[in-house]
């Protein structure tokens, strides 16, 4: 398994008139979450389109617990549980300062080759630094 | 059941780098499908509003299978399967103008009592309007 | 000089904790008033970047005079007072339903030839079409 | 005058299919950047909303010079050229990494009672902290 912690300031163009953040922002910050997950162990999206793969969300979900307010300092983990394949799920809790838990989710993004368009498994690079992560421990 | 379709245009500021609709729109696409079913059956989201009564999402889910580009036309079917209670249950289909299915999704939203900020049962205007739509056809 | 006028509704997602639309979004409201414009004389700015021409924004100026609220419906006014050259210059517009005037703006955009990323003059295609609402009518 | 610099990382769902920031987000932007200058000095934006002040935008300009792309780390520069009055004046200037000049801009915020929905002076407690950045040096 692979964690990650990242953590992001609410702007105020991020809430609506309900006074919390609008709900259809926790997609760009899950983005985010798993941008810097990977920026950790030295991945960067930007580095892999640049290489000819992109990975397209397939899949969002997003269960609302409990609001985000403006100017909330939320921490974000992610949660890589399996090995990308042609692949990968994400999982998501998102925090307040408070560290009450907000919002869980979870995106699936696959692999693909920006040339062919086509699904593509996950680069090797990438799987040699996945790994170790995903080891057996016993 | 109660149905209805309501179309929109894709923006350019609602495109990403990839050249399609970044996936996080669609939140946004269902939060107007909603509003513009409701306003079919003469409800208005911002009379609710004024009457004391807001409706937060608490899940939201999306399934990506085509890409929205910018300028397509989208239409966005609406799909309520059951009576709202203390919540509601919407679904959703994404479609451009070749018909092909973009998207498909779900949210759950639930009625909360502004003053009380508590969840409260749909209001009885609302089951009136709703009640010819669930009645028993058989 | 040519004008034009579109429509649209204010979303929920586009409003902010002070219960009014955020100010960032009339950038987007002023490019759907634009791009609408053109469509009214048969110009549609996706044919435009098919043809290998793309106008980024170069300046934009917004003047707030009142708030546009959740689910109002805004006239936006555009106005093309001089014909495009290497730039184009459009104002903007943008009523209430009551035609209180909410805001005005203005934005220069550059036609550039996506080839060669330069500057360079509006097509010609389009010179004929906006000839006619600049003629000297004396 | 009073200047403070802040950063922030450009995230996917900001880019447009240009393949850069999408222009209308730079008033995003902005206001990221004047909140953390504020914070450097001890003031939240939170904090003046939370004693009855809110400061709406009434002006805003932008000067786009080259874009911003996707992961880059800009840099922002806020700069206080003037005491504020009933009315706050910030100027932007937009670095990437390469220390480019992307972008500068204005806004023009003015002070506003919550409780009478008037234009007031701004803080006490505000004029106390800038002064100081303001005093004559001869």
């Amino acid at each position: 398994m692979f964690t990650a912690q990242t953590q992001l300031r609410v702007r105020y163009g991020e809430t609506d008139q309900m006074g919390v953040v609008y709900h259809g922002n926790y997609a760009l910050y899950f983005e985010i979450a798993r941008t810097e997950a990977l920026r950790q162990i030295d991945v960067t999206y930007r580095s892999l389109e640049e290489n000819g793969i992109m990975m397209p969300v397939v899949n969002l979900t997003v269960n609302y617990k409990k609001p985000a307010k403006y100017d909330d300092l939320l921490t974000i983990k992610s949660i890589f549980k399996v090995m990308p394949t042609v692949k990968t799920i994400v999982e998501y809790e998102v925090y307040n300062e408070a560290d009450e838990l907000l919002c869980t989710g979870q995106t699936t993004l696959v692999f693909v080759d920006m040339k062919t368009n086509k699904v593509t498994r996950c680069p090797q690079k990438l799987i040699d630094i996945f790994t170790p992560f995903f080891e057996d421990r016993s």
